[in-house]
């Protein structure tokens, strides 16, 4: 690891006036954390509070301007963010549209409109002549070798765009691979893995997302533009000092960049915020984060708006048409079976997902990703063309599912069609059979991947199944007991499949990614069923209630789990009476640094030998305080000038009250020390402990007992312990490769 | 304080099989707290640790059985409670509607109709003849006695309303007036206040809501609402022991309880939750009681929706009809200026209601509030029948502001007719500022008030007005620059008036209570107006941005900290380099017992003379322990029986390692104390002290160095601090006599 002295010097312009910060080198609290390191929240917090004295504390009117600086600096980062968010998506959403439409035809107006821009001159009931299949474009007479024409380019494209799209993954940026919200996650709890969020996993996971989800393989471009919204956070952010030397103020703004992300995903602005404070913890300590995310998550879905990228005038993605109807108290039957299967369904979805990432990692798949993705992009692409379902784009084949059967739109299908009833059904069935495996499969390959829309496409067509049987028994009985809200004559619309879609849509979410609240608010955002809130939010109770039971955690929890990130599980912990002693590091396996003992040679070769982030320095038993490596590493760096062979061998002292003694046979490091640690007895109950680590995001804990040390506990220790639960934890590295 | 050992005895057949816990008197970790103090939730978590153990130890099946059956009960107390706020909420729009009606006329079918239940068999547009006015009643011809006797019977029954519940707060429950919600806030934050939540003041609260709601004062039933809910819960979970014997897991069911409360009140389930979570900082902590928040808040608006009280089978209150409308970018100007408009006046709502509450307290008004209720009452009713707009119920007024002209449904109050655009922005100003005044008084007030729907009200009027007089303006110059995305024939609709007034309305909410995103929510589901959810969002930021640089708190952190409640508000909060030791109490001033130097005579001195809720146990300086007060006196009450005047003089022992001595010359308190007690080194800085004890929820911190104890700082000491910003702290005392 470099230390980042140079790192500062950039800027240091904006504070030399008074000379304080000049003189004196960086302190430890201001230097950069290694990647694969865990921040120290209390730390870097009150580094950030020594800065904005010192900023205050300058004369005259320099004082007041500069911190009000910093403060617009912050909103003025917010707001950017924001509106380059709602840009970056909405110019994904039209180049995947682009991408999707070629893979059927061409516009002869023009290579680069898509099928809806080529067509927008044409009055509605009119043939679109300017769009071409690409068997109309060779002019190919013959239906069979249209057919086959057809079919090839469309499968020869999908398996270009993703290969293309593994192939810049696996070059450019390993990291872009996967959803990115597990490394989130982990990032926002405190982990350093500045490489997840460097400027090129930008470009490539925005570019490789285009085009995996253009490729039509079963995946949505919703987690992975969190981490892009992330990534451009990080990335404006690293321009400005106050937030490139605080990791503690980087991870608040990450937390407003993923609120936006998910507000343009969905369009959903709420939803977005909310999904930050449920499934990210990110707001869980402070009130300000979850004000700037309601900005930077406000701004994106304007921007969205103002570019429109779907020609729809509005955020909502799937729009519904029953949001007037009033629902019957017998409907409740079916959306709770539809929460319970989508329960099921869920961690059913998560144990095979994990079980094929296992196999991915152990067989020979791991060596040849790039293959694995054409390989399974060609089976996609066989199967979906296949099956007209599945042979849209997901979000197209959502958005008719959502839809009720109105004459006026036209039939999807023949999925109105009465008469068909039973092909419709096992059609539905079918679809989201294979849908659940694909989606098993692809979640994890080397490429940008979200779990959310094949999620959402599975239940929508399992609950417009539902609603489709239901329907079918009020036709067949309309006069029986169960139906009798609905008027006696089956040719009056009582049943919407379409709210049926959207209920089993909420279950299988709630399934797979145990959300609540969040999800019954992005889920109306999205459809703006909005008088129907109460259903939805049955049926996600229902089906999380089933979940849970099957198995603790989210599809997002395990794949934490299965890299083993340092991540402190919210979840409620209990103990079974143990207390603090029994998982903590006692004294004599600790590796301590001796007050007065130590040499600096000692120091060094302790530095080497392990890879600790810090340290806790001793008297004896006695507790003098604890010191970080990179404050060590800094301070060794600064002697390394001046340093002899003599030197080497001189002791160190860090007792503040020892630091007057001459120089001559001491080295004095008092300064690298922090004396105000968090300690505890060791007879605090384990559970006590563990919401401590959870509630103040802490590193370590110490445990002494009158002043004597008497053992140590670290994040590490306690989520091991929180994950313990679940048979792969630590399964995949945390890199992937 | 009588401490309350024979409270157990009650349920002790759950436990007594093995024979644990009859043996020992009830644990320190069970005992009551005292009205006034503040609940120790590290000890409380602890005590349903010891308690879980305890029964998950038990042999065989009843080790699985009764653990479950704990979880079962919980979960049967939310829903129970869910649906009786469901009904409770649904009743009382009953009675206040017919109340309200009777103050106009009575049904001829029937006394106990109201207006639209005694008209529900009409036809749309033919007269109702089953209602009669009053003078219709009584058969009087003339028009000035028939206007005279309406506005007679008009305001007598809106004074005998009032004063009847001013009288029945006043005498009955005196904690049952005002909103609530700032001592909800306290109690949810370990505040005891077991008086507020008693069935008294249940059933005194909410019939005294239904009679102030129904007299047409100023106010609203949304706040009282959640205290209702609350002494509900507080009801049912007294039955049991789980929840009567440990203060925190109480108050889990109570953060459920407010969110059904708010639930209902709005028909807002997301919303329900989403208050708790933003306003009273009930689930910082713990994902669990999100969820059943989330699980009751469902439960009350499916009972709610069951009833129906309005009879329009939806949720919604207000429901609006531009739902599919686009906005345009232009409009952005007007709601930005509601927002700043909604930011001044929301500050300045809050310094006039803290005036008068001031001025209440220190003149004579304070010895006559039902005479101050009648009077008020009485120009409300004189002011309101005079007036169009104030004439009819509040919510009515909302409902109307926030709808559409529609000719098909007829114009309310000539509110649509374009001439009388100036007569009708006058008339609207002149309402919202008469509502601004009464508002300001009324709440405060010896009656059960509600800020929200008051404030809902001045912010629909200003809006409305702000969207006649943007409609006058595009009526005049439909051709001009800023109105270019409009059809330039000013016939068609382009400008929503309705809709500003729910931008009005937002925009004053954000002034008065500072809420951001449980706001948003709120408004989207009371209106439906979910596809405009940006512009709601905007104009809360502003009114937030503009009243956040007026005043720091909302109305109801203001209120706290008037009545100086301690709780911790979870803002941010900056020190200026203090540290910890900056606010402890030192060593010096602390009332500390001397481990075996104190006698038990002088241990019941330290009780009499002091009200603290526990001692810190030092040996010389050396920290022992900590003892809280309700532990010393257990165990005096128990040394009672033995006592003679020689026990009196025997001196203490608390350290476990020394109570092995021989009993004669000692008596061994060793187990009231605490060991595991949490101590920071007073180097900390105070900001991280604060926010220990906003995120752990601690009750006291003590400063330790190497075992020597050096200060104490309570919770108290803390919300002191961060109360200390306002001028007006502490000027009302926390009860209302």
């Amino acid at each position: 690891m470099t230390v980042a002295v140079n790192e500062y010097e950039g800027e240091q312009f904006e504070l030399t006036e008074n000379g304080r910060l000049l003189d004196t080198v960086p302190s430890p609290r201001t230097a950069r954390y290694p990647d694969g390191s865990t921040i120290d929240w209390l730390q870097q917090d009150a580094a950030e509070r020594e800065r904005n004295q010192a900023l205050r504390s300058q004369a005259g009117v320099r004082g007041i301007l500069i911190p009000m600086l910093e403060a617009s600096r912050m909103w003025l980062i917010v707001i950017v963010t924001g509106i380059g968010i709602g840009l970056t998506g909405a110019s994904l959403d039209i180049l995947v549209k682009w991408l999707g439409d070629i893979r059927e035809g061409r516009c002869s107006r023009g290579f680069f409109y898509n099928q809806v821009t080529c067509c927008s001159d044409v009055d509605p009931g009119e043939i679109c002549k300017e769009w071409q299949t690409w068997s109309q474009y060779f002019d190919i007479k013959f239906i069979f070798v249209q057919s086959l024409l057809q079919a090839f380019v469309y499968s020869i494209l999908a398996i270009a765009f993703a290969s293309c799209a593994a192939f810049l993954v696996r070059t450019y940026a390993p990291y872009g691979f996967h959803t990115g919200i597990p490394e989130i996650k982990a990032i926002l709890g405190g982990y350093v893995f500045d490489e997840f969020l460097s400027p090129w996993t930008l470009l490539i996971k925005a570019v490789g997302l285009a085009l995996s989800v253009a490729s039509g393989l079963s995946l949505g471009k919703e987690g992975p533009l969190v981490h892009v919204a992330c990534c451009m956070v990080s990335m404006i952010a690293g321009r400005f000092k106050q937030f490139r030397g605080n990791e503690a103020q980087k991870r608040k703004l990450l937390a407003a960049a993923a609120a936006a992300g998910v507000s343009v995903a969905f369009g959903s602005p709420i939803g977005g915020v909310l999904f930050c404070l449920e499934e990210l913890d990110a707001f869980a300590s402070e009130s300000d984060v979850l004000w700037r995310g309601f900005v930077a998550s406000a701004v994106a879905a304007v921007s969205l708006q103002w570019v429109d990228p779907f020609r729809t005038k509005k955020l909502v993605l799937f729009q519904v048409t029953y949001v007037d109807d009033a629902w019957r108290a017998f409907e409740l039957v079916p959306w709770i079976f539809l929460g319970v299967i989508g329960g099921v369904l869920g961690s059913l979805l998560i144990k095979m997902n994990v079980q094929i990432a296992l196999y991915r990692r152990n067989s020979a798949l791991h060596d040849w990703p790039i293959l694995e993705v054409i390989g399974v992009t060609a089976i996609t692409a066989a199967i979906s063309y296949l099956i007209v379902f599945t042979r849209v784009q997901t979000s197209e084949l959502v958005a008719n599912l959502f839809q009720e059967c109105d004459p006026a739109k036209g039939d999807y299908h023949g999925l109105c069609n009465p008469t068909a009833m039973r092909e419709n059904v096992f059609l539905l069935i079918l679809t989201a059979g294979i849908k659940f495996v694909l989606t098993a499969w692809t979640f994890g390959m080397m490429i940008p991947a979200g779990i959310f829309l094949p999620t959402i496409a599975i239940g929508a067509c399992l609950g417009r199944a539902v609603g489709l049987l239901t329907q079918g028994l009020y036709r067949l009985w309309p006069k029986a007991w169960i139906f009798v809200s609905c008027p006696p004559d089956p040719s009056v619309k009582c049943i919407s499949p379409g709210f049926y879609a959207v209920i089993g849509a909420s279950a299988m979410l709630g399934g797979v990614t145990r959300m609540t609240i969040s999800l019954v608010v992005i889920l109306f955002e999205l459809t703006g069923a909005l008088s129907h809130v109460l259903p939805i939010m049955i049926s996600v109770m229902t089906s999380k209630w089933v979940g849970d039971a099957l198995g603790k955690d989210g599809i997002y929890g395990v794949w934490i789990t299965m890299r083993r990130y340092p991540w402190l599980s919210q979840a409620d912990y209990h103990d079974q009476g143990e207390s603090g002693a029994s998982f903590m590091k006692p004294f004599d396996q600790l590796v301590v640094i001796q007050d007065e003992e130590c040499t600096i040679a000692e120091i060094r070769r302790l530095l080497q030998q392990y890879t600790y982030d810090g340290f806790p320095v001793v008297r004896g038993h006695n507790l003098v305080g604890y010191v970080t490596r990179i404050a060590l590493e800094q301070a060794l760096d600064r002697l390394a000038f001046t340093e002899t062979e003599a030197t080497a061998e001189r002791k160190c002292t860090f007792s503040p009250q020892r630091s007057r003694l001459p120089e001559s046979d001491h080295v004095d490091l008092h300064n690298t020390i922090e004396e105000a640690v968090l300690q505890l007895r060791k007879e605090v109950p384990q559970e006590q402990v563990v919401s401590m680590f959870q509630k103040l995001n802490l590193r370590q804990v110490l445990f002494t007992k009158a002043g004597v040390l008497e053992g140590m506990a670290t994040k590490r220790d306690v989520a091991d312990l929180l994950m313990s639960h679940f048979p792969h934890a630590g399964a995949l590295p945390p890199t992937p490769c």
